[in-house]
């Protein structure tokens, strides 16, 4: 068979056969999964390994500190493996008033199926199957490269332990790339590939000057927590919105020219931006005064942000305090290459310079950034074959806001990771009536099929 | 009669009838009055009304926009008129386990009366009472100057509505001196006198960015209510502790050799405060490193502080947010003659001079600060009678830290206002087992007599 008569056999399948896969969404959609209180994750995590089991797949938990970890294997002809990471764990269906249909009640209406996991992330994992069987069928039964499956239980609350059962298990996960959790496509139909999320450091600022409250009367005489946060944090960084942390900005890459080309076609694709930020969150202005181009350049600036402050008293009215204890929630979102635990060393240092010793640093977490090259063999592939499923050029990004555990395979195995899925622009994941529409989910298993299909073929990755 | 018979009738009246007064306390103390919750308050109104009538003054409710004002007047020999200030509302008695007898059932026991009010204010009031009638008993019949009553119903929840109460009054209200709403002793056993309160300006700042929380992924495009609420505080006063809105010091009295010799001699008195505040509030250090002597003289030190902070996420673990709002209380501690109203008008120009015209700033309330000289003949003859009833030299507080309604009657009234009342340093006013000692309602009105006796006599006020 040639090439092409593979892919139309795949298609063929996959157009055949969907309704089957649409099933095995639903089935894992029943089986809640909340990670946030672990209800369900434990009946999932063997649900995903029987499903894997059926498609073909050994399949195992691995034990972690917390939910289980399903690994799965399929043999192929190369000895090239690509790793597929996903999760089985869902976000709290909440709030359930608003749902048209039960979250944990899957139901296909109006060519898309609704359920909380719809989409992320078991309508992504069952799209991998589907990709999977309709190549293997087409194939005569054999699968071109290995495939290896890393699915977690602990992804909505931030993948604690998934940095640890990577490190513990690196010799079995040995890869060649990574295709991520999710992907899909943007507004103009068209596929949209990420090359990296941002690290994230993570701490909690306290300070305590009292054992208790005290009459603010006294406030020429006793020390205000308040205070004592307020300027530590303003030392952390200016009205400039420039991090003051001495060192902080060392390491990190600004972006280089095929980025900068990349971040402005994305610009170009959708130059309304400005627009839909003041309509979606009603800003006036953008930080630092960002505009146009910038918006999407600026994601190579780290940020520091507070999430949360709290102290004293925050009732109506008046309450004549001086407050004995304040604190805030600080993230850090860091670019390739700062370093997590670096920049909280620094932080630490600066406080203690700037007086702050009073002030306790606790850390809450922590995730490293991560980029996987244009110009990586498997980037070109994904993008290539996203142009022959979807008609059109993808966007490429080479860095996003957010952070996920991309650090933890990528570093620790040295391999590609790029993204290919069944998202699009309104799916509602992590909201109610997530839905993931058939024609997206058809269209990632082709698309993820082609990817599986031209892995054998391209060249090692340069990293 | 001599002077000296007068008193001696004085204080046999007082030792013979004080169980009689401890019941009109107990009456009193048995109607809940609690402001906060307007619970009780407008039948405790009446029964002022009621009370005061029954000792002889001719007395009536003046409406407010909140609870009525108590207004009773006793006429006396000489044209002068005292002034007694006090209020009939409480504070709320919760929490209701930590009392050893019900707040609102006033209980007898070891030499003092146990209730909500038994010292704040019910208490101080009838310490007057019977000041009078033992005074217009030794006398014949006859008092020796004119008494007014101002009994309001707002004292705990902040005055709302006295200073336009004496505005609209002010005629009636004519007076040549007034007696504050308490007083009382020190751990030493004498007398403390208190010549002023601070005044305050209470400010809610709050700022919007979003109309809601984005996620922190894009804290490099969208703006942080956090971050321009700590940079608009941080604007506003320094790590020196020194207030940096332009003006703010303008007007503000540094303490006069008279006030440092006082306030000298009140530190004298009680040279062991920083172990004080330090045991009592747990402080490792106090405000721009105070210590000794400036812990008392530092009450002439305007002051900025935050009463709390609200913004984003506070729970436990890391929410990845751009919080949309922020907000915090501020109060400003201002010495005389600092003017709530041009600090809030600079306050305002500031923060706009500082670019910060999206912070928002709420007035929460106000109080002006007023000081009487301790050269006014009424403090004169308050100092000397205190020293003839609790046998040595009183403390003399030129000014302290907490705020009062005083300017709303020493301003317009042109009077002078100082204090004498039943408190001692334990009487756990605003807590569980509030109590008034016997001993300390006996001296009070001895006290409260003697002045009454002298007032006739002293020169006019020189303000």
């Amino acid at each position: 068979m040639t090439m092409d008569e593979v892919l139309a056999a795949v298609d063929a399948y996959i157009e055949r056969h969907v309704d089957r896969y649409i099933e095995d969404v639903a089935r894992l959609c029943a089986q809640p999964s909340v990670s946030a209180r672990r209800e369900g994750t434990a009946e999932c995590a063997k649900l995903v390994e029987t499903v894997l089991g059926e498609h073909g797949a050994s399949a195992q938990l691995v034990a972690t500190e917390g939910d289980p970890v399903v690994v799965g294997r399929l043999p192929g002809r190369s000895p090239r493996t690509l790793l597929f990471y996903n999760h089985y764990d869902v976000q709290p269906p909440e709030p359930l008033e608003l749902w048209t249909s039960p979250p944990f009640a899957p139901k296909v209406r109006d060519g898309s199926i609704y359920a909380r996991g719809a989409k992320d992330d078991k309508g992504e994992l069952v799209a991998r199957l589907l990709a999977i069987d309709a190549l293997r069928e087409a194939r005569g039964g054999e699968l071109p490269c290995s495939v290896l499956f890393v699915v977690e239980g602990e992804e909505e609350v931030g993948s604690p332990h998934i940095a640890r059962f990577v490190q513990d298990h690196k010799d079995e996960l040995a890869c060649d790339g990574a295709i991520w959790e999710e992907g899909g496509i943007g507004a103009d139909g068209q596929a949209e590939l990420i090359l990296g999320p941002r690290g994230m450091l993570a701490v909690e600022l306290s300070v305590r000057t009292l054992s208790r409250d005290a009459h603010s009367g006294g406030a020429h005489i006793l020390p205000s927590a308040t205070w004592r946060l307020i300027w530590a944090l303003a030392s952390l960084k200016g009205e400039d919105e420039r991090v003051r942390i001495p060192g902080f900005y060392d390491g990190a890459q600004a972006p280089g020219p095929l980025d900068l080309e990349m971040l402005d076609r994305a610009f170009e694709k959708n130059p309304n931006q400005e627009q839909m930020l003041r309509e979606n969150y009603g800003a006036q202005r953008f930080v630092a005064g960002r505009s146009g181009k910038d918006l999407e350049r600026s994601v190579f600036e780290p940020t520091c942000n507070v999430q949360g402050l709290s102290s004293g008293y925050q009732g109506s009215g008046v309450k004549t305090i001086v407050p004995a204890e304040a604190t805030a929630k600080v993230d850090f979102r860091l670019v390739p290459d700062q370093d997590p635990e670096d920049i909280l060393e620094k932080l630490r240092r600066h406080l203690a310079q700037q007086g702050f010793e009073d002030v306790d640093v606790r850390l809450l977490g922590w995730m490293r950034p991560s980029r996987t090259s244009v110009e990586d063999p498997l980037v070109q592939l994904t993008q290539r074959t996203a142009r022959e499923v979807y008609g059109g050029e993808p966007s490429v990004y080479p860095l996003v806001g957010g952070s996920s555990p991309v650090y933890a395979f990528a570093g620790p195995l040295g391999i590609p990771v790029t993204t290919a899925g069944v998202g699009y622009w309104n799916n509602r994941a992590h909201a109610p009536d997530e839905h993931m529409r058939l024609s997206d989910f058809k269209n990632a298993a082709r698309h993820i099929a082609r990817i599986l299909h031209g892995f054998k073929d391209i060249e090692q990755s340069p990293r």
